[in-house]
C-alpha cells in the first residue's frame, strides 16, 4: 500500500529474519533493547483479514522470533502486544505485533513498557529518540547473524 | 498446579468456550465489556513451554475467540497482550493472553487500557471492582450461547 511505512522498500533494511509470509523487523525507536515487530509482508490491517495460511505462518514465526530474541538479548521474559483498530491504539494501519524482551528491573515498574510504547508512538516523529542509520544497521546485521546461527 | 487460580476447578465457571487444549474465560474484573483471557487447560508458565500441538491450538482458538468477542460486544477493535515472566508484568504464573474488545472513545485515550489492566491486577484483590457471582454467571451464560450459535 502506498504511504504505508511497513509496505515501503525501506522496511527490508530493518528486517533481521523472515518466514514465507512475514518479516521480523527491529523497531527504529526501541523502548528497550531487542524491541522488534512481526509484520506480514503483504498489507493487512487486522488479524481477521489474514488468510488462514498467513495467520498460521505468522503465529509459528512469532514464537520462534520471540524465543530467539530473548536468547539474543539475554532476556528472561517478553511482552507481546497487538493493538487492532485505532480505538485500540493502532497507529500504523498495517498489522504488527510488538515483541519486547524483558529483564529484571529493566524499567522502574514491570508495566512501564506500555506507557513508553505509547509515548514513542504518539510524539512527533522528529522528536522521538530514534536509532541513527549506523546504529540501526549495526543491530540488524548482528541480529541477522544471530538468527542465522540459531535456527 | 496447586494454588494456581487458572488450574482451579472454579475456572470452569468462567469458561464460555473451549478448544481441545484451551479455555476462553471471562475476566472477573473486566476493564471493559468483553475483557477475557485465553489460557491452556494444563499448567504452562510460558509460550516456550507449550508443546507445538498446544501452541497451534491456542493460536487458532485465539483468533476465533477474538473475532466472536468483537461481534458479541459490537466492538471494532481489540487488544491482545501477553506478559511473560514477572519482569514483563506477569502476575499469575499460568500462561494467559488478555483479549480486550474496543469501541471508539470507550476510554479517554485509546492507550488507557493498559494502565487500567495493571491497576486491576496489582491492587489488593479484596478491593478491586469484581463482578458479583450473579453478574459473572449472567455474562458467561450469555457468551456460551452466543459462541455456540456463532461457530
Amino acid at each position: 500500500m502506498v504511504d504505508c511505512p511497513f509496505c515501503s522498500e525501506d522496511i527490508v533494511g530493518a528486517q533481521f529474519a523472515e518466514s514465507k509470509h512475514c518479516r521480523a523487523v527491529y523497531n527504529i525507536s526501541p523502548i528497550l533493547p531487542g524491541h522488534s515487530m512481526v509484520i506480514p509482508k503483504r498489507h493487512f490491517r487486522s488479524i481477521s483479514e489474514l488468510p488462514d495460511e498467513v495467520y498460521r505462518d505468522m503465529m509459528l514465526f512469532m514464537r520462534s522470533v520471540s524465543e530467539r530474541l530473548q536468547k539474543a538479548f539475554q532476556a528472561s521474559g517478553i511482552n507481546w502486544t497487538l493493538q487492532e483498530g485505532e480505538e485500540a491504539g493502532q497507529t500504523v494501519p498495517h498489522l504488527h505485533f510488538h515483541l519486547i524482551p524483558r529483564q529484571p528491573v529493566d524499567l522502574p515498574e514491570a508495566g512501564d513498557w506500555y506507557p513508553k510504547l505509547r509515548e514513542q508512538q504518539l510524539i512527533d516523529s522528529d522528536k522521538r529518540p530514534q536509532l541513527t542509520d549506523h546504529e540501526m544497521k549495526e543491530v540488524v546485521l548482528w541480529l541477522r547473524t544471530y538468527f542465522e546461527n540459531h535456527e
